[in-house]
């Protein structure tokens, strides 16, 4: 396959791992980036969602040489004034400090577009106070997670909510980033599609769910609720804890809670794939 | 906490990693011990499942020293003629090759109920058709695994069938073991628990199924069959593939379809996601 002009003249090889113009992807396991409002996407899947994003932009893609003639469609869609770096695999890994197998990375930052990056324990902006009003003209369920540290279970449920038409998730200061490399990957590139919101304390969050009217409604083993009669509603927030801990009390005393029916003796299941099953429901019975 | 003398009198204290009698435990991550017929299990929670495992038994335990207080009531479960090994954490990460953070192992191999660790692809045995003739008998619905090669995928497999009362899952030759160390730590110990074969061809479980009389549910995204519009009944066989290749196309045209209803773009969930969904649909509605 030859590539087309247009695209064969937009390649920058990078010779040297300490080029400076590939800084951005220099330690990729361990420097965090986002307190920088950047992150890095990886793979052919996640850069399609990219560049789909309304949200988030990319500034640069390194990619490896081989792989360049294969990805040429996708190249066509990048905005002509980012640079698209190539280079040998000794050297990409060089720059990224371990093995890249994919040979796919983007560099990418939060556009003019809906919340920043970063956001503030008390929400001092007022910007969860628009997501949360978007989220309910957009009409699907909305998801909070609170406490979930593990970046494979936010990837995961940023996945089972898009499958599901969520309008959004809302992540509190205890989980972790959804723009980590790793809850990126694991959630097919929809944490860069599907609208979220990080960094809220739950009682900001708590307050704000109420200021935008949504019904909560908290998962937990003990719910008083069995999912097989949960009646559909507008507007629903389901609340999420971590397999460890659960929901905090105070939440689960002012919400509608739900279980999820399972064998006797067993009362967990991950919490994505939980999510999973009460989104699923409340989809095809909508 | 002080120990029971009949507890403290069974610790073995292992000074030399080179010591035969932990060689069970040499190389974890890298020896392959399921042809032998053995498997290492890992942590309290999967230790549990294999004291109460009629299928499995413990060869030996091997235990950091500080933990031994902590598990003092699971270790008088141990049948005595299971020895009990301790170490500092030096000697113990030096047998097995790498960190154990939990400090918690087991080793074990299949007892003398149930098929073997280690089926045939062509059953010659006639296994397959015995243990199809008990999850018919038991009632709950079998998962069948076309192809299921990641370990993540399986362990999780295990653990939403078990969450939602299934009879057993059959795993064909293409899917990984599930006595591999991290198949069974995803599935919290239920690979221990629940009963599985795994090993044999497609065509010889096809065989089976139809022998055994059970009702072939293959779940695809093309399925015909909303999964809303399901209706349960006896011996049904949920038939998952993997999420790349889906199930072989001769299977999709002598079972009947199953699809689960996804937002307009979506065609894909995770497996074991997409399996606990459907079961926990057919648990609400047994």
């Amino acid at each position: 396959m030859t590539l087309a002009p247009d695209i064969a003249d937009r390649l920058v090889t990078i010779h040297d791992p300490s080029d400076p113009r590939v800084a951005d992807y220099a330690d990729i396991r361990d420097r965090d980036r986002i307190r920088q409002g950047g992150f890095i996407a990886e793979g052919t899947v996640v850069l399609d969602h990219l560049l789909r994003s309304e949200r988030f932009r990319p500034t640069s893609l390194f990619l490896l040489k081989n792989r360049v003639a294969g990805i040429a469609e996708r190249l066509a869609l990048v905005p002509v004034n980012v640079p698209i770096f190539v280079a040998e695999r000794a050297v990409m890994d060089k720059v990224a400090g371990f093995a890249i197998h994919r040979g796919v990375l983007a560099h990418a930052v939060a556009g003019a577009e809906g919340p920043t990056v970063t956001g503030r324990a008390d929400d001092a902006g007022g910007e969860l106070d628009g997501f949360l009003e978007e989220s309910r003209r957009s009409g699907g369920p909305l998801v909070v997670a609170v406490g979930l540290s593990n970046h494979d279970n936010v990837g995961a449920l940023f996945r089972n909510a898009a499958a599901f038409g969520a309008s959004g998730l809302v992540l509190n200061d205890e989980c972790c980033h959804p723009l980590y490399r790793k809850a990126i990957r694991v959630s097919v590139g929809t944490a860069l599609t599907l609208p979220w919101h990080h960094g809220a304390d739950i009682e900001t969050i708590w307050r704000a769910l109420e200021r935008s009217g949504h019904h909560p409604l908290a998962l937990t083993p003990r719910g008083e609720t069995d999912l097989a009669a949960l009646k559909p509603r507008k507007g629903l927030a389901l609340l999420l804890g971590s397999e460890g801990e659960g929901l905090p009390e105070k939440i689960l005393a002012r919400s509608q809670t739900l279980r999820i029916a399972m064998a006797p003796g067993i009362d967990s299941l991950n919490v994505a794939t939980s999510a999973a099953i009460v989104l699923s429901r409340l989809h095809s019975a909508a």
